[in-house]
């Protein structure tokens, strides 16, 4: 092998008249003949190689042979190229390479799909191939983007004073949360250890021993069916800071973010994210990560309709329910009936049972339910909504939690479609002042909304037996173009106000004791405040590379069913391994 | 809370006058009556506060109820200590902070064991109160050089181009190499995800990929039954490059290594890291890893007792043995009969089964066996062995295996025993041309001394059938101090060789198919050549922080059992929990 002097891509007109030495795989192969051209492709771009009789007859024979995807070992000499070979659709273009001497390295069968950005794939056959699917110019600049995120976090925190600490991979398993995966223990029978789903109590436990600033970029699995945007196995940027409050810990993630977003995509963010309570966020956009690129948000209509002749609207106000409206800009023209059919059946799926509507003509507010709405309503509902001439008012009608996720959803829908969101704009946005607790009818039972180790504002203390459902919590989430990218919070740090919290959250004094008695134990001893933040990484590779799926953010990953389909994990294992585990598999799996 | 202003070891004589606001942990508390002075703590030293009625009664009412580890949050003024009062033994021992204002953040009880370096607590107690452990300084300072450490192998990494990136933890078992840990999938009935033993395929597919450069800071698990210096989990800067030659990846290993030490010592490693092949270190040190900081080598006595009249040494040579000694400087005053009768029991373990003996005195050699020597032969033995006047001859006369083990093992002892290593050096070695194969004579077969994907030395590829122990490998090891750092290879790269390997390995081709037929086949697609290292993390910050444990040098490690005695893992689990995952325990198991 000859000593590599450049990447293909590398090279330009000024290194003209260099003799170099490349390595690289054959992109594409052109014989004419006398002459052959090849793109020489490696992880920075292409560089064409020229093979001729002139230069080494004994070069172009080899070459003869080459087909593609062969790696190659070339040395030879940069020369501008003809004018009329130029190729302006890469930046190595006006430059080739003069080729005197040829190894080739490794010879490649046909590749089952082209190595390019815009191929279509399957994506099992992707994923099988992930070695040949990762050779794509999308794919790499993804990989390469990944591991320029991390290395700008790790030098934001590393500056800032935190200790990259690693914490246990092989952890004990705590029934609260998703569901476990565990690792069964050949030295002591029958017991199990579990995947940690985040490193939270090592975490806190750090902050105990006064390592005061704390960071991992941490691998954290959850064994749950998946979704689109869910893997087995996830990375999280894992922050946690003693003595801080939440305005600090805030104002250094945004601060982290920002040079994130600088190094990566050379933007600047200037000024504070934008913020908003959760109640807030829930109201004017009826969920709790809006995309704020855009405006469409939901309108409260009660006042309107409050004893009005359309007694569907007037008497879910008065039991306690909201009626609200999105006013669609010109949509009174985009969408037929048949459309309008078609948004009310998508806001079914959420609930909605049905979805009222009035146009905005010239002459006034038309549609099946004007007649039940004096001339005097109309004009407040106009004014209300803000509506001008073509415009679309939709109302959902219902409880509190359909009408936000229907219209939610429904003005998400509608930004997409009519080409309200500016692609090219990071909107941040803290979601603060979250609810503590999240009541479920269906068990009766309180669920924490982040975890149960979040502290309950100050204030609220002493609601936490008498009314735990209006209990704030000192929680927040940053959300990146309408999607989680994480959340923090300050923890509890005081044994009394944690042993209250398990209570709420259904633990018997014994359960808690034999799941967490040692944090409880090690708040005795000296505890700081602390508080910290968790980001999802492969989201975040995801929004700012542009991709729309986790999987493309991650070197190797599972598919739906959360097997490995190139190494065909998981699989059997032997009689002889499962008897040292102590374990047998139950007949029925068979 | 206060907004913190410094950390404890951070103020200097320069900030004398300044108002500051500090926090921390209380190491020791005096109380005079009516002036109490405070040890405040946190990770960078020590403050001493100083409460009194003339700066505010308020503050010395809250400061009598302070106790031991007590949080503690307060406002004050810096001010030079009383010449009286300097301590010298802190770096903050002529300043001091009267304290204007305090709120106690947290109580403590009275800790299991003082937090104070040179504590000897049994380390149970320590692993289960692991969170008051950390509290000590000098386990604060290994977490933060492991930090440090593994920031300035990233830097390195990165501006050479390299990727960090994530391989899967879910993976593939691999019979060969060490036990797996296991992960019963709930998907997939009957059937078992494996922790990773190392990232060696996927990092070797990432190749096939054209990554290029590669690193990952990656954690890797063995189930084996575990010794002082094994971790069930453990962490290894993980390298692998493409189109590099073993002496670049050397050079830059070496270059990653200074820049490490330079930061985390302030030492300056000047000139090439010293090189051996693997025979020379068996030859001169009887180990794979010698620690180079002493001499006392091992000295070839064949051509001196050859035909001698000491039959036990001379039979030895002609049927192939080896005789091999250590000359004991000043060793023949130091060490008695008795000492050399112990010596004796040390050399045993290895499997000697002697361990004959000579003094030099003034008038010449002394000892049991020195009458079946020649006066000539002892001239010549005089002369091999260098001796001079007070040392000791140790001989042991065996097969070449015994013959290294026990005399490697003795010249440690030694070393150590007789003061002979200097503590402050950092000899980094590398051992090369290690053999490919090592043989199982028990087992009748045999097995890779790397890995089975180390590639033969081009030269050796004929004797792979032929001659398959007398293969070298393109593997070359890294050695700090007699400990091993790390190991990499040159791996293989083309899909027949790989074959043959396996098959020398024992496997048929099917089961060479069934577990590595996507690497055989990945091959086929263009894969350069390719190589790189792995350096074990927790050993690297074991010897550069001058610990002897490496739990020591992990936040949170496991037992010699693999039990983690803080939140005791592994524990049992839930019926239903077994139920998904299909399994049952076995009845012996209980």
């Amino acid at each position: 092998m000859f000593g590599r002097t450049f990447y293909n891509g590398e090279m330009t007109e000024e290194h003209i008249g260099q003799e170099v030495s490349l390595k690289g795989w054959v992109q594409r192969r052109r014989d004419l003949g006398s002459v052959i051209f090849i793109d020489l492709r490696d992880r920075t771009g292409i560089m064409q190689i020229v093979f001729n009789p002139e230069i080494s007859a004994e070069a172009l024979a080899a070459a003869e042979k080459v087909r593609n995807e062969y790696v190659l070992d070339v040395k030879g000499t940069i020369v501008k190229r003809d004018p009329e070979t130029v190729n302006e659709n890469i930046p190595t273009g006006t430059i080739e390479v003069h080729v005197t001497e040829i190894n080739v390295l490794s010879e490649a069968k046909t590749p089952p799909f082209m190595i390019e950005d815009g191929t279509e794939v399957n994506e099992d056959v992707r994923l099988k191939y992930r070695y040949i699917d990762l050779r794509r110019p999308v794919m790499f600049d993804t990989l390469k983007m990944r591991s320029d995120v991390t290395k700008t976090i790790r030098d934001y925190l590393d500056d800032h004073g935190f200790l990259d600490v690693e914490t246990p991979i092989l952890t004990k398993s705590t029934p609260e949360g998703a569901r476990d995966y565990l690792v069964p223990s050949r030295v002591h029978p029958g017991e199990f250890y579990a995947l940690p789903q985040s490193p939270q109590i090592f975490k806190q436990l750090l902050m105990v021993s006064g390592v005061d600033r704390y960071y991992q970029i941490a691998r954290c699995f959850r064994d749950e069916d998946l979704r689109a945007d869910r893997q087995p196995e996830f990375t999280q940027v894992d922050i946690e800071t003693s003595f801080m409050s939440q305005e600090d810990i805030m104002q250094m993630t945004e601060e982290m973010l920002k040079k994130v977003v600088k190094r990566v995509k050379n933007v600047d963010i200037t000024g504070a994210f934008q913020r908003m309570t959760y109640d807030e966020a829930m109201n004017r956009f009826g969920s709790d990560k809006p995309d704020t690129r855009f405006g469409l948000e939901l309108i409260d209509m009660a006042d309107v309709v409050r004893g009005s002749g359309f007694k569907v609207f007037a008497q879910v106000v008065e039991s306690g329910g909201q009626v609200k409206a999105l006013c669609v800009p010109g949509g009174g023209e985009k969408y037929s009936r048949k459309d309008i059919d078609h948004l009310t059946e998508f806001a079914a799926i959420y609930g909605a049972k049905g979805l009222a509507w009035l146009k905005v003509e010239e002459d006034g507010l038309k549609g099946p339910i004007i007649k039940f709405f004096t001339e005097e309503e109309q004009a407040k509902m106009l004014e209300t909504a803000g509506a001008k001439t073509g415009d679309l008012i939709m109302f959902v009608a219902d409880k509190k939690k359909i009408v936000a996720d229907a219209l939610g959803a429904l003005r998400l829908k509608l930004g997409k479609e009519l080409g309200m969101i500016d692609e090219t704009k990071y909107n941040f946005l803290w979601v603060t002042d979250w609810p503590l607790l999240e009541y479920d009818e269906e068990e009766g039972r309180y669920y924490a909304a982040h975890h149960p180790f979040t502290m309950p504002a100050r204030e609220d203390l002493d609601k936490l037996e008498s009314d735990p459902g209006a209990v704030s919590a000192q929680a927040y989430d940053i959300v990146l173009n309408g999607y989680e990218l994480g959340g923090g919070s300050i923890r509890i740090f005081e044994r009394d106000i944690q042993e209250k919290m398990f209570k709420l959250l259904g633990f018997t004094e014994e359960q808690a004791k034999e799941q967490f008695g040692f944090l409880l134990e090690a708040f005795e001893y000296g505890t700081p405040p602390h508080g910290g933040i968790a980001l999802g990484l492969d989201r975040m590779v995801m929004l700012l590379a542009g991709r729309t799926n986790l999987r493309d953010t991650i070197a190797f990953p599972k598919t739906a069913s959360a097997a490995d389909v190139l190494t065909n994990a998981p699989g059997e294992v032997s009689e002889a391994q499962l008897e040292e585990l102590h374990l047998r598999i139950r007949q029925t799996a068979k």
